[in-house]
Order: C-alpha cells, then sequence, then structure tokens
C-alpha cells in the first residue's frame, strides 16, 4: 500500500463493542520508518469499528503496530510513503520566527476567511461554500468542532456530537436568544458517548480542503451555545480533546484554535486552558499549530505550547497597526484572526466597509503579520458567510487574493515594519516594509500610505542604488509601473487612499 | 471717557526716547476700582510713545496711575467701565473643569482653526481670511506671533519683528528650505529693540477677532524659523514674553500657545520653558487660557499654570479617540488643536480626507473634548490656508459649524463620554455621550457610530423614560426625528458611516 508523504494513512479495525467503546477501551497505532517512530492515539468511530489514522513525515517504508484494549489481538502491517504530489507541501510551520512555512520549505501566506458552522447546516450550503473556496481568495477557513448558537446563527446542525436530544428550538427569537446560552435546560447529553456520524462530517470538511490546498483552523471550544456543550466538565473536555485529536491530527491541513474568544467561557480559568492545551498538544504527534483566540484581551502567547498569535482586535479603531508591538512582545507569528466583518450587521464587529477591512489588512501586512476576512451580510434566506458560509457577498474577500499574490512576490519569507535608520533616509512619517529575510536586505521597499492621500512622495532609500518603482493601488488591485529611479526622487502619486509604493532593487 | 467691561482701555503717553527705550526705560499701569485693582505693564511703541492697555473686569468706576522711568511724571486719571454689548462675554475660562465658558457663563464650544501666519503675508490676503472667518465656522484662530519659515509657506512677512535685515532668501528652493531653518546665517537683528509696526499688525488682528467675537489662540514660539526668531537667548526670549504680554494681555479673547511643537525648539529645555510660562503668566494680569502644544510627546499637561491640554495627535491612527484617557490623565478640558489637516500636501498630516478630519473631531466631541480645523491644499498662488490664510477650499470647515450648533443643543456647557453602568443598559460597544453637568443626567443621550454602519441599533437605557430620537448624519450634517421611544427599541438608521442618534427626555 502507499501514501503521500504527509498523506493520510487510515487503518479500519473491528474490536469490541459492549458497554461504551468510547471510554471503555483505547487503542493506538506505533508507526516505524528509518526516519520516525510516532505513536497515534486511534479513535471508536461507532458500529464496532476503531480507526487509527497517521501522518507520514519522511517518504520510505513504514511498519506499524496496533495494539490497545479494543482487541485481544496486535496488528500489524506496512506501507510506503512516497512523494508528495500536487499541493502536498506538508504542514504549515512557523518560519523566520514570525512568518509561515509549509514543511517543504515554501512560504505560506496566511489569509484566512471565517465560516464557524459552514460544514453543519445544509448539503447544499457546503457546496456553495467550496464553490466560493475554489477562487482562491483564501488559504485557510476558521470553523468550530462544535455546533453554534449565537445571533444570526441559530439553525440546528445536521447533526450534533454527542448521543442526546437537544433542547426545543421553537421558543427562540432574535431577542431572547442569549436568554439560551450555555447549558439550557432542556438539553440531554451523555457526554461519554460521541456521535461518529457527527465527526466524520469534519473528516470530509478537513479531507476536501486538503485536497485544494486550503488550511483547516479548527476550533476546539467556543462560547457560542445553547446546547450545553460549552459547559461541559473538565473531565469531558479533555476526553472531548482527546477524541478530536485522535480524529484529526492526521490531516496535514490541520490547525488547532484552541478556544475562540476563550474569556466568553468564563468558567475556565487560565490554568484549565493550560491543561486542555497540554492534553491536546500532548495527543497531536505532528505538532500542528495551535494558538488561543481572545475577545477583549489577549492570552499570554509566550505560552511554548503557542505557536503563533490569533487575535482578535482589542481597540476598536487602533487594531492591526499593533502588528509590529504584537511581534516584539510575543516574539510569534502575528494573525488577525478577527479585527472586524464587513457586512450590514447591528453589530460594531460586523459593519464595517470593504474598505476599512481591506486597510486593517495591509496594515498587518505591512508590519509582519497576517490578517483574515469575514463577511456579515444579512440575508433573506439567513445564510450568512460568517456563520454559514454559502455565497460571498463583499467587496473585501478578491481584494485578499491580490495581498496574497503582493505577498507571494516579496524576496524571501514575508515582510517585516522597517523602523527609522540612519543608513536609509526615511521620512520620520514613512511607513515602510522591508523582507524580513536579511539575505534580501536593501532589496525591496514597500511603502504603505493607508488614509492618506499624498499627491506624490518623495523617496530617499541612498544615493547609488537604482530601484524599479510601482505604484501599487491596494484598494483597487492595480500595479502601476513608475519608472526607474535613484538617489533622492518624487514618486507621483494618484492623491487617493489605500496606496503603495513598491521599489525592487535592479 | 467710557470703556465696556473687557473692553481694551488704552492711554498713549510720549516719552523719554534717548539710548533704547525698549530696555532703558519702564512704564506700567495701576487700575483701580470699587472690585479689583490691577497693574499692568505698558509697552513702547516706537516715536517716542509709550502705551497702557487694560482690561476692566467690572463695571463701575475706574481711577488709574501711569509711572515708570519713561518718564519723570506720573499720570493719573479716570474712567467709567461699562455693561459689555454684543458679543462681549469676556474672555473664555475653564469651565465644569473638562469645558470652557466666557466670563459670563456663557459656553464656549472651541472649534478653531489654524492660519499660522495669516496677518503677516499681504492686505489683501488678510481681508481673504476675514472673509471666511465671517461665516462662522470657527470661533478661534490659531496663528503665530513670530513669522514662518516651513514648507509651502516661505515668503516673508510684510514686517519683522525686531530692527534688522533677515537673510538673503533668493537661495531657497523646496528641497533646500529645511537647511535653512533656525539660526541661518546672514540674519542681522537686534533682538533688544522690537519694530512696532510689526506687533500693530497683531493689534489690528486681535481687534478686529475680537470685534468679530473670535478668539486668538497666539502662538509665542515656534520653530519653523530661518531668521533666527526660534534661536534667541533666555534673556531675548524673556525680554520678548514680556512685550507680547504688555501688548496683547488687555484683549479679552487672547489665549497664549506657548509654543505650538515645543520640542522641535531641541535647545529649550522643560525648565526653560516653565521659566518661559512664568515670565509669560506672571505678566499677565487677566489670567488668559495658556498651553503648549506639543509635536510628538505631550507636555506634562498637570503643570499648574496650563489651562487646557492643547494637542497634536501622538499616534498617526488613534488620535482624538483618546481624549477621555486626556481627561482623566490631566483633569483639565482637552483641545485637539492638531490631529491632520484636509488637503492634498504629500505630507502625512496635511492630505486628510475631509471624512475623516470630520470623524475625528466628533470623536473628541464625544469624548467632551473639542477639534481643531486645518486646510492643506496646495494652490497656485502658493496661498494655503494653514499657513496664509486666503480661500478655504476643503469639504471640512463647515462642518465644524455644524458641531458648534450640536453642542450648543447640549443641556449645560459640554459633553462627556458615558462608559458602562449597571442602571442604563448599554450595550458593551455602545460609545455614547451625556450631558457634563450632572443635573442633566438622564436627559440627553448622543450614541455615535463613526466609521461603523449599522443598520439599525438597538437603545435601552431604561423601561420607564420617553425620549424624542433623532438621527443625526454627522457628515452630511442632517438631522431627522426618528419619533418617540420608550424602553428598549430599535432606531432604524441609513447603514452608512459617521452617523449619530440623539435621545432627549420628553
Amino acid at each position: 500500500m502507499k501514501v503521500e508523504k504527509w498523506g493520510v494513512f487510515e487503518i479500519a479495525l473491528q474490536g469490541k463493542s459492549e458497554g461504551n467503546p468510547f471510554v471503555d477501551y483505547d487503542i493506538r497505532g506505533t508507526f516505524r520508518s528509518e526516519e520516525e517512530m510516532v505513536t497515534a492515539d486511534g479513535f471508536y468511530d461507532g458500529g464496532g469499528t476503531y480507526r487509527v489514522r497517521f501522518m507520514p513525515s519522511f517518504e520510505g517504508e513504514y511498519t506499524y503496530v496496533i495494539s490497545g484494549s479494543f482487541s485481544d489481538e496486535e496488528t500489524r502491517g506496512h506501507f510506503t510513503a512516497v512523494a508528495p504530489t500536487g499541493n502536498n507541501r506538508g504542514p504549515v510551520r512557523v518560519a523566520n520566527k514570525y512568518h509561515l512555512a509549509y514543511e517543504d520549505g515554501t512560504p505560506h501566506y496566511s489569509f484566512g476567511t471565517t465560516c464557524y458552522t459552514f460544514d453543519l447546516i445544509h448539503p447544499a450550503i457546503v457546496e456553495q461554500t467550496f464553490e466560493e473556496l475554489k477562487k482562491g481568495y483564501f488559504i485557510k477557513i476558521r470553523f468550530c468542532i462544535m455546533p453554534k448558537h449565537y445571533d444570526f446563527c441559530l439553525k440546528d446542525p445536521v447533526a450534533f456530537p454527542y448521543d442526546g436530544t437537544p433542547m426545543d428550538a421553537s421558543v427562540l427569537t432574535r431577542d431572547n436568544f442569549s436568554q439560551y446560552s450555555g447549558a439550557a435546560e432542556g438539553n440531554d447529553w451523555d457526554f461519554t458517548r460521541f456521535n461518529p456520524e457527527f465527526f466524520r462530517i469534519h473528516d470530509r470538511t478537513v479531507q476536501r480542503l486538503m485536497d485544494m490546498g486550503i488550511e483547516a483552523d479548527m476550533i476546539v471550544f467556543h462560547a457560542y451555545d445553547r446546547r450545553g456543550f460549552s459547559q461541559m466538565s473538565m473531565e469531558d473536555n479533555l476526553r472531548y480533546v482527546r477524541y478530536v485529536a485522535a480524529r484529526y491530527s492526521a490531516y496535514r491541513n490541520v490547525w488547532w484554535a484552541l478556544a475562540n474568544e476563550y474569556e466568553l467561557l468564563g468558567h475556565l480559568k487560565e490554568s484549565d486552558w493550560e491543561r486542555l492545551a497540554e492534553e491536546l498538544t500532548s495527543h497531536d504527534p505532528y505538532h500542528h499549530l495551535i494558538s488561543i483566540h481572545n475577545c477583549e484581551a489577549f492570552y499570554d502567547y509566550t505560552k511554548p505550547w503557542i505557536t503563533h498569535c490569533s487575535c482578535q482586535r482589542c481597540d476598536h479603531y487602533r487594531t492591526t497597526e499593533y502588528t509590529d508591538d504584537m511581534r516584539r512582545q510575543y516574539g510569534k507569528p502575528v494573525v488577525w484572526d478577527e479585527f472586524g466583518y464587513e457586512g450590514d450587521f447591528p453589530h460594531c464587529w460586523g459593519n464595517f466597509t470593504p474598505e476599512e477591512i481591506v486597510r486593517r489588512s495591509w496594515e498587518a501586512i505591512l508590519r509582519g503579520g497576517y490578517a483574515g476576512h469575514g463577511e456579515t451580510f444579512q440575508s433573506e434566506d439567513d445564510i450568512i458567510w460568517w456563520c454559514h458560509g454559502g455565497r460571498l457577498k463583499g467587496e473585501s474577500a478578491r481584494r485578499f487574493r491580490f495581498m496574497w499574490e503582493f505577498l507571494e512576490d516579496v524576496p524571501g519569507c514575508g515582510l517585516k515594519f522597517a523602523h527609522l535608520r540612519d543608513d536609509v533616509h526615511f521620512q520620520w512619517d514613512d511607513k515602510v516594509a522591508v523582507p524580513e529575510d536579511p539575505a534580501y536586505e536593501g532589496d525591496y521597499y514597500f511603502f504603505y500610505f493607508s488614509i492618506w492621500r499624498p499627491p506624490f512622495r518623495q523617496i530617499w532609500i541612498d544615493d547609488e542604488t537604482e530601484f524599479d518603482v510601482e505604484i501599487i493601488d491596494t484598494y483597487d488591485m492595480t500595479v502601476t509601473p513608475a519608472g526607474r529611479f535613484k538617489g533622492r526622487f518624487d514618486v507621483p502619486l494618484p492623491g487617493k487612499q489605500y496606496i503603495g509604493v513598491r521599489l525592487k532593487r535592479i
């Protein structure tokens, strides 16, 4: 049998089904090649079937042993991990300290979108969402494992994660939905019995995204809930985390968002989050990217298990402009997964203009960070991208593709904010990015003018270097050559907002 | 003789003219009524003439004695201070801790503009400027006493403040002007001999503004200079300060801006500024408003001589949104005299959209502060409002009048930012202002949505109070009644930026 390096090798075995197989028995696989030995937990998938999934990180021959109390016998076998093909570049890792790259070294520029519960609502909407994703605006999608209950997001999912029955939803209205948050009465679940059908939905989603080369940023915990899933005991939480880790870790495109707006799960203390993080990371043999997303105050991103800062804006006005400060404070990649959504929601986080969404994203890029998209347009069918996926309606989405292509043109992997230096004649108010990689120092400069509208800009790097100069309209997505310049020169500009100037050394 | 309370009583006397009358002789007046006794310095006005100016703060009979080494005789006299007429409401004072009011108690809502050197360039431009001021957009104008030299601002003034000759200006270009900053060679001044003709220009300006009811925010020191006036010795600085105080203090509409961008006068230490402030305040018998304006770092506004914070934005992105923090930190009125100018300058401070200028101003108002206008549109005749006055070209100016009228409608004197409170059902992201004066608590609320575009907003103050609700388009300057509401209600909104909602208790 053959599987690609960084592909999913899966073995399914029949085992004991007496009692409660989700908790009464265990299963694990140990996988060996010349290069690595990995032990991975398996999971019970219902109907007497147990599965173990494994992602080989090397090419070559692998042997494995599957063991555990699920069966009285060990199962042994072997397979060959062959070279990756197509868009298979491995899992995304931290690269260049503040940036990201696939394991094969290809830079990953994180432009994601958020569709919290897009794969749980209706198969037709899932198809619509994938059609939109095919447009190539985004390289990552952030979504919840658990169902969601929130304003504009009250639909029942096609399945639930546990055996049992949910509360009666017919009492819900827009005005009273918040009364049914958390552990509302009327839910009846057995948190020791997962519903495999529910988790299979995410199997298919993650696989399909992987095939498209799109990262799956899986939100493990969140508070937008009326069904009690956000109010489980720590014992239940830990069991859930282990199940999720066993089920999804072998997909190379998985990122872990331990929580969305962790503070809203008010009953969980920092020590609880640390314990959950430990459980998740110790059951993920592949060390996927992991972070924890905030509501109003950042988590302490210096914690060693956190690979990158997954941020929501803490200030309504100044947001991604803090990227450089965040980098310095935390020493990790900064990904603004939520700084506002384009749309027409009544909530302040959901009615931004596309111009402001795009500007905030460029402010992040300029400072060596990344920014994520979201869309909250009300619609007659109540299908809203941010929650359900479906159809994109806004103007900002396709502009993320332009940012992505812009970054792909940067030498090395990623940008950093250029602080005023003596050897470069920056002006006091220049906002300039340069390549992160010192090998390209002096080769590339990007000046960004944001909300300002200079009719021209004097640029003066040094007296000798000749540059190809281009004017970039970051909103209208145009790149206009301005000519070759040397020394101190004026670049004529269109006198509108959202303009940048790119210099490339000849 | 009769003079209005808060008017200027002036007496001119001939005196000694041998030697250098500016420094060799002194003159002062002591003015007595039943209510007050004031000693005011006089000044030498050239041609053997000495003047003493006095502003009576009370109605009634005044006697005076003019004395000093300028003459071997004392001069005595009397006059009657009569009731103020027209727009004479007295000097502006701090009121309600964070706000301003004329001495007669009428609130003063500080909406100023900046025309740094508008009265020194050409009489025809002065007339144009006054024509624009007549439109009533502004209640204050900020301008320099000394001539200005800066980018786009290189014209010679019609007179200089001292006897002597300036450097040859024919060498100046846009690219080299900064080489001639400060104490450039070629200037030859006698800093002990003021040029009365120069200072008379400002006499006329201040008087004319006073007649129009417009405050004169006079900038005493600034660094934009090629003629050496910014580089005088402390002895010269102190003499200049005394001359300015003696000359202009009696005009009720004077405010002192001890410096513009004080840090740019790098040779002056904090102790120097404190000394200059002491000299100015101790020679101003009327205790005019006084502040000191920053470039990149605020001066310590807690200093007791500072009556209000005159601020330039320290952050390019978040600016007037800091107003509430500034109020809490300094306990004084916050006036953003410079947070960016509407225009098409290459400099980041001078090419804002009118929308952003207006938005930043409303953010200040919302938080119980004030904001000032500026305009930097390039023009063929090089007459630029921010420096020379002339003609207004932008869209923001008339919108300051709308803000002013909006504030005049607030009960009491001024607004304050309403922090979330238990007894009012504000939403977590509401940005609301209420009257500063506790006597009007519960009578008035102003919700501002800034860059956000809610299609409606749920408002819920309490369950009993009935409100007249109006939708205010702060950019388009419209006030649209939305009806009477009580309890929890949705206000339908136009779904565009820069909208506010005003609630008035019935």
